[in-house]
């Protein structure tokens, strides 16, 4: 573990480096940090599974965001005040949840077998949510995280392993703020003026977690309260792009201040569940959850709330269509099962990336992202290959492709198929493919492959 | 409720009437019970659900059959020693659990919509399982019953009450053993020369369970240990057929004494998933749990361990075929929530029932259940139809049966398609049709329906 | 344990007994049964401890009534109403509270060196309270005992071992009726024409009790709602004095049916914390509450409600003088302890009876109980010995005493003290005693020892 | 509540204001801070009450070092870790407890009555013991506090204002070290080079509690592992003498690094219960517990562990015969209820004080403390009078007193009586009294008051 007194020394030496950068060192502003290129691991992974687990499971009610609706916001959310007047005895307060947090029966490799089988190539955990509970054995957040009580477990540690023996990435999502943390609170009330909390409290545990984890991928969030210049973020980020142990893997997102999403970081998520129109400039993620409700478990889901399969195919296909990535939630339980509706699905990604990853996975964004002759298309594409993707059964055998200039060579297959399927050259461009009979799929989608098209 | 203290009277009345009977009454002994004839509304109804919910949802693990393979069998079963140990405190018994069954969240009514929507006519709950635990008030489990502990509810009346509402039949699972129940014990010790037990809880119980809530069905259980005699099975069922008031609609299994399943009483289970090779003679019903390892809730389910949709639909049309009923079983959490993959196989069910339903309900075995010629079919039949069911997709588009006898004015429709199909006889029987092509359906089941064949 | 199946045999063997009774036994009607002469241990006993410990003392509020005061009176107590609604979640069950009776303290060896240390000669518990939580593993009160939930340990059996090692009696405490005993509240509303409750729980239990522990005291209570011949008590009684094993040495009260007490049975205890005006006829005895508030364990107590040592002391001193034993109670704390302010309280009796045992063990009334000449005086005597207990110190030291006939031999001393006291007779009767310093005793009670008087 | 950011400021201040001061201020060194006189209050309150209450009560195991001698020891405590294992579930943690410090029955006005009653002039509340539980809700110890968790409120603040209602003084207990903080333990690991949790925890914290409850006390503890350069303790008590709110009429004790204690500081305390030899040169007190195992609740405490009233009194005038204070301890449950056994003790010191408290409070130290003629003789002295407390009841009515030099007008009373006492000189010096009877006292201790001696 960090010997938590020499996070100052390497703040101190992060500020100090950024004054004279030689032409490798990155600089704390944005326009240094920003001219950092990602590492390549991360758009070639395309897919990722995202997991929100923390003492927002126990009560498992509305959603992660249970505490601050029930006596953050105002006026409070009702379901959650009756919610908690039905159940529980009055003045039982929300830390007093933690020690229900048992996570029993968490398997961490069980996860990760899961997470492998969907094809994912990248997990990201909540090391910390808004609640504040790390699930590791924060220093800085004593008495609440999930060695001192509930699990009595290093949970981010224990699935970095598992991850890791499975060769996916790991990634770590951290909330910069704390709803309902004291110093945080005080900073805020003098308008992010002191830094407190950031002094004190996040940056020294965001160093400990860095150096104690080693995550490829820190999913920022929580920042919007206040600008980057109270969470010192371009110095953290200068550290972590310089002389962190993860300097040359580590891919970072958007949310590190007030203003800063969409515009500055590392990949662009924007917001949650952000979906752009046409092809974003710069490289992005759509972070999207099963439970269409919450990204935490909720103990009363149900079916009509959940995405099905088919429609999860079809946002990972838009996605990456678009040039992005997909990160898709799953919320345990308590117990620390993956609730077997999620496994589903997962798996149910799995099996059709089985047959089709060859146009996902390491795929760029083709010249056109969609058109819609026969039925609707998405198109990827890798080095001289074009994926053409489309999610509704035709009532026809002759499919019509609109955009796709052919050649004599041209060869089309389905994927899954091995035979070249017969296909016409349209004018002045464009061509109709004979579908074979489409195999029945439960994800609903099929994927024709073009080499040598233009 | 029941007057407790006349059913001694009703017992006496049972007892004095059982000697001479009219015509038209019942006999306390099983050449009388079983010549009665089951009222229509079973075979007609051909599909239930099955709801095992009890104290044993708590725990959750390994099986509703926890208490006893914790301390009941010898040896024990070391995965329930072991849970207990890791995480409970010395001497902490089953009985303790029971505060902790909160159903929170059990709203009949929910249950109630996803039973009707999965097709099924009728449910079956546990209103008391092997642990001696009544899902409803019952004068005779003082403070081991819904009402007092846990729940604080009578879950046997509240979904009743839901399941009416939408014209379902209601029926009630009833353990005639209890475990650890000491009077079972001391009688069992007996040699079952006493009945403490049986006269002192077990009967008088039940007759007010039938007064009380009036269902159509008994699903009786926990039978196998002591004959017949002990647990005056003859003169309860006597007195239920004759005098109850469910005396025209109530229908029974065949569990009421060791040696006594798929011999005497009403309808037959014999063992639980129970296959006849052939077709039985006598009225049945296949049990079988979407969960395979449990009919009550499990903590630790993965999806491995559960029936997939194309599984029960294919269970559920053999069992018809071989002129049995098929009453599914699902397993509510603690919490009073029905698992959405549960939900979700329930609502599949119901989809396909929706386009085939016409084939399964008050349908007949034909005079033959199952043949292949193309593909595996299974027949019923109703009124001068045929129904052939396959749940292989041909690869070919001429279906072959082998076994109906066509005429001229025959016509052959696939269920869920308007348009008559084109077929041709063959000779000396049987017939090739011209499939369309199919409907994708995720319970992998298709019904040519054959009018005027034989 | 007593094989349950016998006691209807046991109650028959009654029943027909009590018809041709021998001289020697008793039948089973009052005039035969109050003929018995009380064994005489317990004449000789004097003092003993009485416990209530039970599920009430879990809450530990208000006293072992609660549950009644809570949801059986109407209307309720205010305060144990808002007690549970400001510290337990909504539907919370007295039943809940059984988990929490841990008992995990409990050494009955440590309770039985207290209880020795006291004086007392004989101990009663309470085996079942009004709650009908039995505090041994009742079969007739399964998962409603200290063995299935709670302690999960026999408090009666543990205990009985710990007292009669240091030879002291032992005594049971008995509810006959049970207040939420569903099949007493239907004997009850039906005017008690019906025993469903008598015949099923209370009686088949008592046996079993009196067979599995062979208590020597029998401390009936809750009788009052129903006549004598609804408990079926003369049956019970004149088996336990014609068959028991108990037959010799059991001693009971006189709660036995509505207007019973202070007229029937073996003892009397007439009202709680009876305190007659002049010398019974009948043996008695009073039975106080250390916690002047409750009988069972309060969480709440206050100096200020508890009886001190002197009033103690001077009760007991009251109660003997007037013919009774003095039954003196504490409830200890669902831990398993006894609050150390109680220990002190009866280690503080013991102290005193070492020096004054002499006029109280074994002692029977003088003619006269009480006078005051100097101070108040209470009398009890011994074959030729009468002794005067006084209470207030007198201001001088020359003490009268107006009734006492001395001759020339009588001898007077002060307990404690071994040389004898000059005094000097009056006319008639009477005579003045030259007091020593008296020593000082937290007990604040003094006893005159005059041997040879009338 | 203090604005947290600054304290910073305020350090910094306390810092630059300790190099020039003028001749009023003090400066962070000992010379200076151990030149101020202590606030007169102090000594002349000289009895006061000691509480500890903290999530320690609610195993209330061997003592408030519970988790030290479960967990931190080495080897641990066998009882200890016997205990857990016996009644909690593997893994269940320290910090698990804290939800079941209910503290359900705490009305700080029946507490502060009851202090009232027994004659102590001050009380000190653990605001943290070692564990590192606040009782108050501090900003630096994030729901590991009194109003985050358990109890739900401020203890701290709620029995401030009970106590100053009744006129007594206020301190706060406050431990420097917290045993398993991970910052304390890195700075420990670093040999105390490091000082994260002292920067970041401890004074932070400290400023806080003394600027949100401004108490008059300030009992210092756990200082003992580093020296006070480590705790920066001299810049603290120069910031709390010179500019905090307190600063005229705060004391404190000797608690402030190893080494310091019983040298420097307030008042010393030196170790727990110390009791010099002879008359000290430095104001002290004695720090006792009526529960002489433990200073914490005890749920198994017995009687014969707890101090009793005459040794309780015997051990205050003994102390403040030797120019001490007395702080004598309770450990409340933790319910919130002070138990009765202890109230007892209070209420008894309080009778006693009553009359005989004009020899006590504002006394000084007589030139002699002790002697030993008739019986054991303990001297105090006020303005013209001396009192000489004897605690042995004398089996003779003349006392020899050997040390006071009468003159002709020298009168002599026993407290609590009004007429005074014949006497007699000794040559050269002593006297002896005719004593009258002395009065019972459960507190078993008499003072005579000798007006005019030397």
């Amino acid at each position: 573990m960090f010997a938590q007194a020499n996070w100052v020394c390497l703040l101190l030496a992060a500020l100090l480096i950024a004054i004279p950068a030689s032409g490798t060192r990155y600089q704390a502003n944005w326009e240094s940090l920003d001219a950092r290129p990602l590492p390549t691991w991360y758009d070639e992974a395309k897919f990722g599974i995202f997991v929100h687990w923390g003492v927002f499971s126990v009560p498992g009610f509305e959603s992660e965001w249970f505490w601050w609706h029930w006596q953050g916001q105002n006026p409070p959310d009702p379901k959650c005040v009756k919610y908690m007047l039905d159940n529980y005895p009055p003045g039982f307060s929300y830390p007093d949840f933690a020690p229900q947090f048992h996570a029993q029966f968490f398997d961490p490799d069980d996860w990760a077998d899961i997470f492998e089988a969907s094809g994912a190539k990248y997990v990201v955990l909540t090391a910390k949510h808004h609640e504040g509970f790390t699930t590791w054995p924060s220093s800085y957040s004593w008495n609440w995280n999930s060695v001192d009580t509930g699990p009595h477990r290093d949970l981010v540690g224990d699935l970095a392993e598992a991850v890791r023996n499975r060769s996916l990435h790991y990634g770590l999502y951290n909330s910069l703020y704390e709803w309902f943390n004291p110093l945080y609170l005080a900073d805020k009330k003098n308008n992010f003026t002191t830094q407190d909390f950031v002094l004190k409290k996040l940056l020294p545990e965001l160093y400990d977690m860095v150096l104690s984890y080693k995550p490829e991928l820190i999913w920022s969030d929580g920042d919007w309260e206040a600008p980057d210049t109270y969470w010192n973020s371009t110095e953290f980020l200068a550290w972590l792009y310089n002389d962190s142990p993860v300097k040359d893997v580590i891919v970072t997102n958007d949310r590190w201040g007030a203003g800063c999403y969409c515009k500055h970081g590392g990949y662009y998520n924007c917001a949650d569940k952000y979906t752009p129109g046409e092809l974003p400039k710069h490289k992005w993620e759509k972070c999207q959850s099963v439970d269409t409700q919450s990204w935490g478990y909720r103990r009363t889901m149900r079916l009509s709330e959940l995405m099905d399969l088919p429609s999860i195919v079809q946002d990972l296909v838009q996605t990456v269509a678009m040039g992005g990535n997909y990160l898709l939630n799953v919320g345990p339980t308590p117990d620390g099962m993956i609730p077997p509706v999620f496994e589903e699905r997962l798996r149910g990604i799995g099996a059709w990336l089985e047959v089709n990853g060859e146009a996902i996975y390491s795929s760029k964004p083709w010249r056109l992202q969609t058109e819609n002759a026969t039925v609707p298309v998405w198109y990827t594409s890798k080095y001289s290959s074009v994926f053409a993707v489309f999610m509704t059964k035709p009532t026809v055998y002759t499919f019509h492709l609109s955009e796709p200039i052919t050649v004599e060579s041209t060869t089309v297959t389905l994927l899954g198929n091995l035979e070249p399927l017969r296909w016409a050259p349209l004018h002045p461009r464009g061509l109709i493919i004979l579908l074979p009979e489409l195999p029945p799929t439960p994800a609903q989608a099929w994927i024709l492959k073009l080499d040598g098209v233009k």
